[in-house]
């Protein structure tokens, strides 16, 4: 089943982002002619001619106040307050990492399940309602399945998702309690993602990441709009973003692009770097071998929500960091806890893996002078850490167990900062 | 130490609630002469003159929008995007109830710790910054402790938080990341209360919900604030909020005669529920039984969060259920994971079990004829589901676990399609 709809004011047609054919706005991502990746094109002099700094201003308090560059049609889109989450001035964790000007975009409160997902499943299913379909599903790594069920239920959708069998239990549970048919798959999220393909064909469900993927994948573009504003209407000197399929880190900068050709902010070039794990790094290695194509690798790492081997937009990843001058770096498993750690610490944000593995990245890019410490640097944390609490689990400590005297709790007191000071003479000697 | 500071425009002195007794705006929350609890009092003609609808709206997307309604004197607060939750139709949930003008104001992605509490803790440190202290702590049942510790990271404050030594995983894991000295107090929250005092004595810390108390509620007056300004400018007709310590909904309604005081709204009557898990339902049994005192109980429920069985402000919560023609009520604990299910499936909010007591006893009330169809409901949640797992590991299933191909899906979802039509067709027997 292949539905269509009619073009509204803003928006125009599917195109080939290879080969430039022209498609009806349907549920299809891939061009019938060369296999290329089918992407939303808009009209901008209209958008243009309607859309100005105040208007947004005025608009919902959530991606919603985007609508014009978003490819949906209703009035009335799906909206559980989704985005216009928090830029935080990131003072402590600047001068840890000797950065002046650090802010930090904070997914890991986005609305309602706690991750960056729900910007693009907020799309999917406005564009899947609209389309017709009454199921819906996902292949997911964790964090799309909680979106996907939850937002679906809100919206009465049916839903299935597909998740790789080995996710963390805060993921299933997360996913389960909003009551679609969850399908734990024995394998990788490659084979997943292959899987649901099958399924979307057989069963003429909507995929928010498949057949739906052009206009799910639009949804990340607020991320960049986002910051745009926050920042009183400029864009940013860098950002660094985690890579998983790359669709979120070319977004944002398609983002960016969308407002400098709408007359909302200054034309001016924004450096991209890109967060690999070292456990799942294809687009990292093509960037450090000097390749230009993906070499496809089975992941073995804690971030699992970024653990895509076979990155649908790997390529364009790796050209949007080359272009803008940008780095894709892989840190380690342990490295990634330090990040989750450090984050927490001083900014008082508790992020996931994927957020452990940026900041980790950010440090790693810091230390190496790949950011100048004065450029207006923006830090994406795209999901929440009760979602990964296997990850830390061993790492943070224990509380101190007292009984409820007084005596009881100052012998632990002294105890405690008696080995805090142990620690810091280690630290000097 | 008593730290004290002088009164700005808008803030006036600490009054005692039983004898009427004024004090400075210090770290203290007991009038000297009859022990009764002390509360923040505001020069409200100071208010009305400097405060309008656009003059909240043109500030800051946070709770200190209602900064000249917060007991703080900074120019520059702690901000961490807290507040500004949103306010949902619930129509889906509405229409399972029987409701037709119902609303969750949603908490349980409320910034930085997904609980309410991060709204009392950002004006409680920021007063205590205020008021000279460098080391803060508090007496918490688990989201207390993840928003003190998160906050005072953020802040640069040093930090001890006090919990039961039973609580959630989750929790615990919540708090440790942000890396404050956690003391786990082998007895009920109550026990901890109390070693807690001792120790603000003792050590001269600002403890959030026992020194800083008077300021540190206020900030709850928010919920209110919100829900007014959300609903374009008017009060609901009826609202339904957890009682923990009851500080929470005698203060929503404080917010909401503040703004009627302040001529921001229309006056109206508001009823006010309150909710209670019945292991630990002080308040409802004193409600039930037509007492005006609390007697204490033991708590034993999985509604860890709300488990206070000493309620300071319970004598409070009560006369205002009962002046505002509203009900306390208690549910099972089954009840509860029922309700934190009904939430997730009918609108894609995961609650903890706080919620899920909220949403029970909203079901309860609605069943019982206690809340007219018609009336413009609002329902408190207040806590995020990732934070008690353990409460709904057993109750929502397990995913279907299939292999990766398209022949083993369509086995599975046939299975689960037949199985549904079987539990159907039970339900119709
Ligand atoms: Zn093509
Ligand atoms: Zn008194």
């Amino acid at each position: 089943m292949v539905a269509t709809s009619t073009p509204t004011a803003t928006l125009s047609h599917l195109q080939c982002k290879e080969c430039g054919a022209q498609y009806p706005l349907a549920a299809m991502h891939v061009c019938e002619l060369c296999f290329g990746p089918l992407e939303v094109k808009y009209d901008l002099a209209a958008i243009r001619a309607q859309v100005t700094r105040e208007t947004i201003e005025r608009g919902p308090h959530s991606i919603w106040r985007y609508r014009a560059f978003l490819p949906v049609e209703s009035e009335q889109p799906i909206d559980l307050g989704t985005g216009m989450t928090p830029l935080i001035r990131a003072e402590r964790l600047g001068r840890r990492l000797g950065l002046r000007n650090l802010w930090i975009k904070n997914d890991a409160v986005n609305m309602p399940t706690l991750s960056f997902k729900d910007r693009v499943v907020s799309v999917a299913l406005t564009r899947a309602k609209e389309l017709g379909f009454t199921t819906v599903g996902c292949a997911s790594t964790g964090n799309l399945a909680n979106s996907t069920a939850a937002i679906a239920a809100h919206a009465g959708l049916e839903c299935c998702v597909f998740i790789p069998a080995d996710l963390e239990a805060g993921k299933i549970l997360g996913t389960l309690v909003y009551r679609p048919t969850v399908m734990a798959v024995k394998g990788n999220y490659d084979q997943v993602n292959r899987l649901c393909s099958e399924v979307a064909n057989s069963q003429g469900w909507g995929f928010v990441n498949i057949n739906l993927r052009p206009y799910y994948s639009e949804g990340s573009k607020t991320l960049g709009f986002e910051v745009a504003e926050q920042l009183g209407w400029q864009l940013p000197d860098c950002i660094v973003a985690p890579l998983a399929s790359g669709s979120l880190f070319t977004k944002i900068h398609k983002g960016f692009r969308e407002f400098v050709q709408a007359g909302l902010v200054a034309d001016k070039p924004v450096q991209c770097h890109g967060a690999q794990a070292q456990g799942c790094a294809p687009i990292a290695q093509a960037f450090a071998e000097g390749r230009d194509f993906i070499a496809p690798v089975k992941p073995h790492t804690i971030a699992k929500s970024i653990a895509i081997g076979n990155p649908a937009d790997g390529v364009y990843a790796l050209d949007l960091a080359r272009k803008t001058g940008g780095q894709i770096a892989a840190v380690s498993d342990p490295e990634i806890i330090a990040g989750i750690q450090i984050l927490a610490e001083t900014e008082g944000i508790f992020t996931e893996t994927a957020g452990g593995t940026t900041v980790a990245v950010l440090e790693k890019l810091a230390k190496n002078g790949h950011i100048d410490p004065d450029a207006l640097t923006v830090v994406y944390i795209t999901g929440n850490g009760l979602k990964t609490q296997e990850a830390v689990q061993g790492a943070i400590g224990e509380p101190l167990t007292i009984e409820p005297q007084l005596g009881s709790f100052a012998r632990a007191w002294e105890r405690s900062q008696t080995l805090e000071r142990l620690e810091w003479q280690e630290v000097l000697v």
